[in-house]
């Protein structure tokens, strides 16, 4: 049974607090209509039905007011954004504080004419907006024109402390970059929270889907493992244009185990709980972050290139 | 069928070749006795096995020329390591030659009195050694006692350009790292060479030994996944004191889809065929390297600790 207590975070250094702490996470994994009132609607029901469950840290899917709308690049899009924190915020700080719950959400930032981000908010337990992740890392694909409407992110790779845990936010695209997990990790994260918007395309061969679909659990639960966190993607459902979202939304331990996984293509409020001791149980065991080479890692912030490390 | 032809490397910017380009690899899973010449002489012997069935790279596991000798503490063991070059890559030298084959070695380096690595070596398939890597990351756990024998490596990560592609090796330990793989991609890398050395201890629960079994190859085919390239990891069998060593050598292909994967027990020449324009095609796909962050990834050369980037 997990608590709903609050709980002092350790200090780095103290010693291990030997019971376990359960952590219940609640992943809403939604289909969108073309009305952002109606998904908001929709996502607040979801997020109190969520907390009904026990969920204490409940996450909904990227950009969840609106279909996906980077599959064509439209000016008339920008329209969906909004000031974060703004109306949206204010509807989630509420019920937050109102089911004592942590909520995590993915919005379309309007921060001023010109300037858009994919953005993630993290409100704590009493309503208060901890601040905000902006996506790093951004793609552009066919179907997934997001370099037109986002301006990467400008606030660096965040974690914010919660009454439930150290939370980490990252965003889609985000999921591939080991760096983004690492830097999140670096930062305290005990959870790695990944809203998702990732689809099939029309006409690809049954087999090329399933194998993008296992690429995507796989290098996220790796990410789970070489950083010793829990991680939670969520996705949404359902065909928007020529995308078939793929759900499978999931939770897995700092081992890579899956905890709980949601169906590729039905709604789902995904429930799962989450012991914190994991955590320190497994780097303990397997203590990566003593061993990182820390001053052999510059190469990391160059694009490529032959280093002009040389044999003796 | 593959070929043995050498073919000129790409270029960055010529335009893709259109044709597939077929590797074959050979990984040597095998048992080890307490007699380095017997241990060398299998070795050959495996290697001349895999160029039989027309593998044009050939991989050892790791520290192939004795038991894993790291379970305790005790400086008799120096007496195991040997120059690099030395008396072993002579003999790999003139095997390479004389088979036309590129090999991937595992090797204790005696440097100087008091500095010993854990290096692995690159020999052409004209016998020419192009290189060492010192193992740039250390185990210290119960019954891998590593930081006792091997000095941190101190050349960086490497990759060598081969006649049958471009080869990164790294060494055991360093597979739960997700810098050191993506370090060696930026190199050039096309293939990640793991020798290894991993085993199920004494007294553990099936579950146990299962979950860090799955770990271990989920992370590794993360690596693959984020970097769009081949991965070959080679593992020892047998039992060695209280370790019982989990075989399980794979390659995988860039997408992290396993190509093949040896027994857990038993030993095995491990033949699988690499399309290089597997690399090409993936990177397409998903330009991981295009979106890479890099002016906000210096917080990978601290430890750990909150950034000083904070909200507006």
């Amino acid at each position: 049974m997990s608590s709903r207590d609050q709980h002092p975070q350790h200090q780095h250094g103290e010693p291990q607090e030997t019971d376990s702490r359960l952590v219940r996470l609640g992943l809403v994994q939604m289909r969108c209509t073309s009305d952002p009132d109606q998904n908001l609607e929709k996502g607040v029901a979801q997020i109190r039905q969520a907390a009904s469950q026990g969920a204490q840290i409940i996450c909904l899917q990227e950009l969840f007011r609106s279909h996906y709308f980077c599959q064509k690049e439209d000016v008339a899009f920008f329209d969906l954004a909004e000031p974060v924190p703004g109306a949206t915020t204010q509807v989630l700080s509420q019920l937050a504080a109102e089911l004592q719950v942590v909520i995590v959400a993915s919005l379309f930032e309007k921060r001023t004419a010109g300037i858009y981000h994919n953005t993630a908010v993290v409100i704590d337990h009493e309503g208060k907006l901890l601040g905000k992740y902006r996506k790093m890392h951004i793609p552009d694909d066919p179907l997934y024109y997001e370099k037109f409407y986002f301006t990467p992110g400008d606030l660096g790779f965040r974690c914010y402390p919660t009454a439930h845990g150290q939370v980490g936010v990252l965003v889609c695209w985000d999921q591939w970059f080991p760096e983004a997990a690492r830097l999140t990790a670096l930062e305290g994260a005990q959870f790695l929270f990944y809203p998702t918007a990732i689809a099939w395309q029309q006409g690809e061969s049954e087999e090329n889907n399933q194998a993008q679909l296992a690429a995507w659990e796989t290098v996220q639960r790796g990410h789970a493992i070489a950083n010793g966190v829990f991680l939670a993607a969520v996705n949404r459902v359902g065909q928007e244009g020529e995308l078939t979202f793929w759900g499978h939304s999931f939770v897995c331990d700092p081992l890579g185990r899956i905890l709980g996984r949601a169906s590729t293509d039905g709604e789902e409020i995904l429930i799962v709980d989450c012991d914190l001791e994991a955590i320190e149980a497994t780097r303990r065991s397997w203590p990566f972050l003593r061993d990182r080479r820390i001053e052999s890692y510059q190469g990391l912030l160059l694009r490529f290139g032959p280093s002009d490390v040389k044999d003796e």
